[in-house]
């Protein structure tokens, strides 16, 4: 059941895309106009789901299998110019994870696939449980299901990027691991974690 | 020196894009795919400055005065289903506000309007301090700002959106604000002082 995942120079993408809460979908409207349609997801494979209503903006953009773009980004820790240098700005910086993906939108069809899909961000989102599971064939969920429209995003080109201070010699990754360890706030220790496997 | 700031139905648009840690720059790129491009920025009043360097994606991208989307988004916290109902799935939902921007981009010409903005970028992500204000007489930052391009995104249309459980009944929204109260993990408290405005 489950689809081909990320592999090669994308594997990363699977992770990352997993642990982002909120991913962004790029198009371009009908006068040109770029747009952004941040969206709450869960993927299968190299297949991401989100869900919307049968009318207003969202669909009236995607309705008809436009190309997107779609970006999942991690914001790890802001790292401040003084844990490098005592006067120099230009040290600072943000480390992230991203993945970016081109591909094709459809609207799913099968009212069994939209169930599976929703499960799907369901278990993303509401891991603990605590309703009952999404089913065509339950009739608390005919009507949910008949009015949803689920978009699927296939992925095309996959491209991760990092800024993790991999190119810093290892001794200054391993003191800016050090001093996340030692300040410890926000994504901190997540970041140190992330830091620690550029060195491995 | 400030410059004008947002008004009238856009007047949370200032507020959103300075909590935003991280804005989404969505453009078309010359091949007709949609793009995104994640950047930490500053703003004064309605312009949104970010940095990159003179080569590469970012700058052969926006180097020729591309037309813009920016999407700055906060997310609040994700409510479960069964907070509302025992079985059904739907009344899951995230909580979230955000503003969408139409505008163009350019490139910063003057030193001095250069090293403006990466001082505001210094001050959104590094308030402590700890570091020499850039400045374009400063020979500590001549070659940095030779080497550094500044991007300014002019807003035309903006667009402020959000999602807080403002179409439920007001004691719905006082129970969920005591459930997020309750449970007071992640954005729960930001959330419930959001959802509170909201009863005003």
């Amino acid at each position: 059941m489950r689809r081909k995942d990320f592999e090669g120079e994308s594997s990363g993408a699977g992770e990352i895309l997993d642990r982002a809460e909120v991913g962004q979908l790029g198009l371009t409207d009908a006068e040109g106009w770029p747009r952004i349609i941040p969206v709450n997801f869960a993927r299968d494979g190299g297949s991401i789901y989100f869900h919307g209503a049968a009318e207003g903006e969202k669909y009236t953009l995607l309705r008809n299998g436009a190309r997107v773009t779609f970006l999942a980004y991690l914001a790890f820790s802001i790292i401040p110019s003084y844990w490098r240098s005592k006067d120099y700005a230009c040290p600072a910086g943000a480390f992230y994870k991203s993945v970016h993906i081109r591909g094709a939108c459809s609207i799913v069809q099968s009212a069994q696939e939209k169930a599976a899909a929703l499960n799907m961000i369901m278990e993303k989102y509401q891991p603990e449980g605590g309703y009952n599971k999404i089913s065509a064939d339950d009739p608390l969920y005919v009507k949910a299901l008949q009015e949803t429209v689920i978009f699927r995003v296939e992925s095309g080109q996959v491209s991760v990027k990092g800024k993790l201070g991999q190119n810093l010699p290892p001794e200054t990754r391993r003191y800016l691991i050090s001093k996340l360890l030692e300040r410890n706030t926000g994504p901190d220790r997540i970041t140190a974690d992330e830091m620690g496997k550029t060195l491995q």
